[in-house]
């Protein structure tokens, strides 16, 4: 039903995207601080406990897969990859989005069916494409028996029964939480230091809002316009099919959100994704097929717009993506508690 | 030749053990620093530019395997597991022995087929069953492609042609030889805090001189007596093979620094390793067979000494080798040059 909504503004609002030309963008810098659902408020104790699950590999069926593997943090928050390898080196359909500033998101997944943060943690560790476990428990009772882990639960959420499913997951969501990229050159250039972005990048600014990539990639966070947490920010690709690259790259093999829905009128929709840090996670596209963002700007001008972009505008608006790489947080390498004795990975 | 004459020396060791026992074991604590090949001092650039090659698994085939993958600096620096995995899911034949002293084994791997830690770094890259490359030089064009590492190599090792492969390797090993794990509680034991080990330890201490586990695992690292790089110090494991053990854990399917001279006299011969933080790196032994210390202490006990432990001799070992878990140097996550706009990965 949302979705349906969606995307009928979207349709009205490509339509529309020439008329808009002429009107300034509004342009806004990252938030400092992602919001957080009511019953999951972001605390220190919560974001250390899922700063450690976040880079446990011990809670994938083989333990050697963690959520770090695909969203490498040391990197663009995905793994350089077309589509992910999991346990026992299967790959996955498609290809892992960045989880920098996920919290921005209103769905996650490229076809949004997750709702939160929290939902979607669950869902790779009991992908046998992932991370392999049998169910969630399972990987409960890893983490269980790692005793170490009890204080961590324990001041996170209240002495007791607190090392459960739902409060890892929160735990991991609270994380992400924090995983945000402030200061791009963009962002000191929207709060007032003209000099923060170079010449071409500017042009490319301009040329973005011009030729209507902002139509869809809006925001602080270029996903869209800011939704409620559930409601998806959907949009078809490729949206004109009738071009050499909807073959070339395979664009209409993955029908998106209708795998999930099985409407009709979800098909080939996806998430628009966010561009922040898009210089960092190639390949791109949901089926990671386009390895240069070159190309990839020139495809998305194809397929979403149906125009031809000149060599030159096609530079600057690369020029400005990458004024869209933030600062990464600095981080401790994480001490994950050990198991003394015994391997819980063994017998 | 090193092997037969060490072998010899061991035999001699062994059978005089119990005329030991009344001596005063030699109790060492773990050096600060290790020490670095005259080609090769350590200095603050190459362990920044090894510690950033170490997390970074884009040198993969898969881009899915770092040195970290398998020598996890987050838990013992190894991977919990019997034997790793490594690109589209292979096992290798050997448990992955930890990283954290590393830089005070005279040989590397299992069956010391490697002289130095800049030889070691070399192997996993090329193994098949690890980390994939066809090559050395295809790995380090990948390193060459990602045009952020170009400073590290050249404030390492001078501006001009620093992307070699020999350079990484050093880099790596400068890295490596600062995984040191310093004061633990036997260390501080040693050093005059009478305090700092539990009175099960104190007796777990004697008992592991007394018994004669110290005649092999002596020395600060309890890897055996200083030998000169490139010398190993092998012992045959199983030294006795006559006890139920060796079935259960298929102690002789694997001959060891054999497979490597295919000398007769290096049969079953493997590199005496580190206890070093052994309660931390559980599955224990070259194939990852037996997933508890305990149990491997009354292994080792039978198959290296042919004695049968009573159960509180075991428990007060067990404690003391848990009084070899040092201090993990604290360190960042490392964040890796990206290649904006395309990944290496792909195309």
């Amino acid at each position: 039903m949302h979705t349906r909504i969606i995307r009928d503004i979207i349709t009205a609002s490509l339509v529309t995207t020439f008329a808009m030309t002429g009107h300034a963008a509004q342009w806004e810098a990252l938030p400092e601080a992602a919001p957080a659902p009511a019953d999951n408020p972001t605390t220190e104790a919560k974001v250390e406990l899922g700063r450690l699950l976040f880079f446990d590999p011990r809670f994938s069926s083989t333990g050697t897969v963690s959520c770090n593997s695909c969203h490498n943090l040391m990197e663009g928050g995905d793994d350089s990859r077309d589509v992910s390898i999991g346990v026992h080196g299967k790959t996955g359909g498609r290809n892992a989005p960045t989880v920098w500033n996920a919290a921005f998101h209103s769905v996650q997944f490229w076809d949004g069916r997750a709702n939160t943060l929290e939902d979607q943690a669950k869902g790779p560790v009991v992908n046998p494409l992932e991370m392999g476990m049998t169910g969630l428990e399972e990987a409960m009772n890893r983490v269980r028996a790692i005793a170490g882990y009890k204080p961590y639960f324990d001041r996170a959420f209240g002495a007791g029964d607190s090392m459960t499913v739902d409060n890892a997951a929160k735990a991991v969501a609270a994380f992400e939480r924090t995983l945000i990229t402030p200061n791009s050159p963009y962002d000191r250039y929207v709060k007032g230091d003209k000099k923060a972005m170079t010449k071409p990048q500017v042009r490319g600014m301009k040329k973005f809002a011009d030729i209507g990539c902002i139509s869809c990639h809006s925001g602080a966070t270029f996903n869209g316009p800011t939704m409620a947490v559930g409601t998806g920010f959907y949009m078809k690709f490729p949206s004109f099919s009738d071009n050499t690259y909807t073959g070339k790259y395979k664009l209409t093999d993955d029908t998106g959100r209708h795998e999930v829905t099985r409407q009709e009128a979800d098909k080939h929709m996806f998430r628009v994704p966010t561009l922040r840090n898009i210089a960092l996670t190639a390949p791109y596209f949901h089926n990671g097929s386009v390895n240069n963002l070159d190309e990839a700007v020139q495809v998305m001008a194809k397929t979403q717009l149906n125009r031809e972009l000149r060599t030159k505008d096609v530079q600057d608006i690369v020029a400005f993506l990458n004024a869209l790489t933030g600062e990464f947080p600095a981080m401790s390498l994480p001490r994950l508690p050990g198991t003394p004795g015994k391997s819980i990975l063994a017998d």
